[in-house]
């Protein structure tokens, strides 16, 4: 399993991500043992990515410019055989996001795509079928989830309640996870990143690495919402951070609901 | 009373504020029940901000890109119907944070202007009266919610010790809060996006969904000081999130302490 | 002691630093008693600097136009007679953020310099001789921060295990802190802010400021890790934040751990 080999290896991450979930996403790859690098200017972008273990490109609060040193540590990345990770954050919601998500996709072999039902569906280009994201049916996330993987070559993995990972042929499925998720900021960027560290140190098998980087991003929100339910989601949100550190292998192993 | 139609109707609330406190301000309007959107881009700016219930200007870390972002936003808001709240941090203190407001003032219809003493005494060129800004009389607080609401042609929320609320007639004072908050960054901050929130669902009654908002934000410091001024201020700042999400219409309404 | 005399004075403390620390930054200054200001805007950065206290400049998240209201800001610093700190993150690992640093050592006055002993290396020029840079040997870094001190005409602090400060001739070390500070993002650059809010209030013993500063940091973590060990790092950065409030001069004066 994968949670001690990050633990050892601290996988270097370079995370071009949004500033409303930057500390939070560093300090959950701290915990979780790797090490996070954000880093944004174009003069750098490369540099970093051909040197990092992973690279997340996450839109949530784009730029023109971010884009352009997006596309830069990208395909910098491909050149290196690092692998990259893609969360389009609001694409769907305005054309300018979904553009962008395209764009990036044209330009870099991304590894993994990572997003809601309702962002992967837009980039796909079957909105009108998953309205209503959080609502959508397990099975049209499956068929979501294949599609997005063959139209990009990549895996696919779409989150929600049911978290489904799909290279385009194979499907599998993780059932861990607490709806207080939804109740804390940033928690879908975090498992981007989160995913682009499981990935980093097991390249041979990019869907296990994924599926294995979300049972124990849900183990972490059930044990965290056992320790806080009463105190409220403020204190969800730094138990959340204390079980992404303090969990091992054993406890994934032990916990993981996943079909595949 | 408006927090439980928060919680219902979700309103999404499109934040251009500052870097400093925006992983706080969208935690705090998930704990509320609102759902935050940051987006920052002047190509996306009119798109997010027509379809949003609110949109929240904060000056705090400005950039001359970001207010010309602010008044597209802005504009689009207005022509949508979307009300509007303007937080013009540290106005007063640089000639380039006084004059972005006033330009934003000029060119955006402003539903709420929400500042303390000393920023909204600069915006209306008051300045001298009102020097300390912390220690301002509440005689000199009302006076100077009603001129700004007057000079502005909106709703001015006037915040510190007693957040006073004024339409350029009618005044509304509210004594809820704790000492605390000003040990935590961005709690003003906050109360603009809440603010934004409140008005969002209310928009028939702009002074009264004010002085729930600052009612509301102000029980919620007194009850998370209450509950850990042993252990400290990091403590606090967790417990006032997770009262910000358990506080209900009823306990509002009991622990309210305000003057019409 | 200085810790009394910044809870009196309150200084101003014009902080230009990353996106991923911003918001711990202002919250661990507010915590110690100093009033922090974040502006980044070449149209404001002068008029900041040299009403401030004290100016930080850390590099962690540079882009091209910040290097350059750095440069702004600082010189506006040094004729003001405001000490300024500069915080090199990342320099060696990208030649963008050495050029960067060394540029800003050419052009402004730094007071101090706070690096870990990778980052100071890479600015003198001696990057092979301190490989691994946590395992930096004690020896190896009171030479390193004696000749980065000489080199740039300040006073080096280059933290890690033991912080070592040096105004070039004399060596002090600090042997407070935990390791669970590096397992949370941003304590370096905090510690950077603190310095620089240290200094501000004893501009005539800079090393000695500098060494009371890395003492009350180090105490403060020091006894956040005895509260929260069981509970984990999320609990650990909490407490940290209680402790930067609570401790008092008489604290440090009993648990400083230094030498002179």
């Amino acid at each position: 399993m994968l949670l001690e080999r990050i633990k050892t290896e601290n996988p270097l991450i370079h995370c071009m991500t949004n500033v409303v979930v930057t500390n939070f996403t560093a300090n959950g790859l701290l915990a979780l043992g790797a090490s996070p690098v954000m880093a944004y200017a174009k003069e750098e972008a490369a540099d970093l990515a051909q040197v990092a273990g992973g690279l997340l490109l996450n839109i949530g609060t784009l730029s023109t410019e971010e884009v352009e040193a997006m596309i830069i540590a990208g395909k910098a990345a491909n050149q290196a055989g690092v692998p990259v990770v893609l969360d389009p954050v609001g694409a769907g919601a305005t054309s300018f996001r979904t553009e962008a998500s395209l764009k990036i996709l044209k330009e870099v072999d991304i590894t993994v795509l990572r997003g809601n039902a309702g962002e992967v569906a837009s980039l796909v280009g079957v909105e009108a079928s998953v309205k209503g994201v959080d609502g959508a049916m397990e099975g049209d996330t499956i068929e979501l989830a294949k599609l997005a993987a063959k139209q990009f070559s990549c895996v696919a993995v779409v989150t929600g309640e049911v978290d489904v990972i799909s290279d385009g042929v194979h499907v599998q499925t993780v059932y861990n996870g607490h709806p207080w998720l939804t109740k804390v900021v940033g928690t879908g960027c975090l498992l981007g990143a989160v995913v682009a560290a499981f990935i980093s140190v097991s390249k041979d098998d990019i869907p296990n690495a994924c599926r294995e980087a979300a049972a124990y991003y849900g183990i972490a929100s059930e044990r965290a919402f056992a320790e806080t339910n009463e105190q409220g989601i403020g204190s969800f949100q730094q138990a959340f951070l204390n079980q992404l550190n303090k969990l091992t292998d054993a406890d994934v192993k032990q916990l993981t609901r996943t079909e595949k």
